[in-house]
């Protein structure tokens, strides 16, 4: 049984891989379960056949038969509860991957999220230039904290897991602000992850999509 | 074998159930699980022996025999999944419901964060009080959809479950922005959690420690 998940036809972020099927994606390759994949515009996502999968009108989702998700972390959780190799199998062990994964979701994403939409939304305000520090400095802790707790570990709890798949895939977003740069142990943490083949696979699936679509305009 | 928690010991919600300790609470008393709180000042909270239980330096954490978690959404994740009462038993029907868990803190909370935040620290600026409309339109946004699929259902998936317990506790975050007023459908369902005896126990007890602290005084 192969499951479907949706993915934006032009996705704004030009194939880089910052769209948020990407973290689906890269999960069903360390698994090994193919996927299909179902394009949408920007105005498909607002309609109401998409709606009914996804309240609130974005992407990803996840269609089996008898189930339908839509929020990346819930889904990811699914593919690595019902297949080997993203979560422990150990209780407490799989509890800690599973923390990683919220924290990332909940703790280290949120301020990430507030400077996109600073400057997405508010670029062009006289006050947006006097904002930016203080929303970079906000950033700037949570890279602090993951940076002392990862010290030399190579992923956050012992072998790779969905914790990592999300956490690096929320720092990736802070790709142009420059301020990854700025953390070499979280850059290296990132590349780490960036080299495994299934983050391979699933990147050149998505870049593909959006290469298509540009030659074809 | 009891769980030990922390919390804040002078929470600036005064009581009001807006700490996240409050939802790990409101979940142990769903399942009737006794706990064990610890106390922590804002200082204690950014010392060395709280940072080794929490790397971002707040509460809550949870801590069992082998087991610690810092995140909220693990935290009841772990608790729904090891006692009966806040997830189905059918893995279709509970990957629903953590779903829900991960749209009210991935989807729903971090717009409601952003005007907490601007609250807090931009109050001041020439700017906040242009920039609070678009603020609250993006929180409206979620409402508004969030309003649509709930139409008259009770709870978002059947009958109570974690994903309802986390989407009212970041529904009363909004308290005192008056947004939710807007929406009666919502204020029903938020009132109809609230009306749950595990939630008047849990607020009871997070209230009794800021009275105790406040006539100490």
């Amino acid at each position: 049984m192969t499951a479907t998940i949706t993915g934006l036809a032009n996705s704004p972020d030009r194939g880089r891989g910052l769209a948020r099927d990407m973290r689906v994606r890269w999960a069903l390759e360390e698994v090994g379960q193919p996927y299909d994949v179902r394009l949408l515009s920007f105005a498909e996502m607002k309609q109401p056949p998409h709606l009914a999968l996804h309240p609130f009108g974005q992407i990803p989702t996840y269609e089996e038969p008898g189930l339908h998700l839509f929020e990346s972390g819930a889904i990811i959780l699914l593919i690595a509860e019902t297949h080997d190799g993203l979560l422990p199998s150990d209780l407490a062990d799989r509890m800690r991957a599973i923390n990683w994964l919220f924290a990332a979701l909940n703790t280290v994403e949120p301020p990430i999220l507030e400077r996109e939409t600073a400057m997405l939304l508010e670029r062009d305000e006289s006050w947006h230039a006097q904002r930016l520090p203080g929303l970079e400095a906000r950033i700037c802790k949570r890279l602090d904290a993951l940076t002392t707790y990862l010290g030399d570990r190579d992923w956050l709890e012992g072998a790779f897991t969905a914790g990592d798949l999300m956490m690096v895939s929320v720092l990736l977003r802070l790709g142009s602000s420059g301020l990854l740069r700025l953390y070499p142990a979280l850059s290296a943490y990132v590349s780490r992850a960036e080299a495994r083949p299934a983050y391979q696979r699933a990147f050149a699936a998505q870049l593909a999509i959006y290469e298509a679509a540009s030659s074809t305009k």
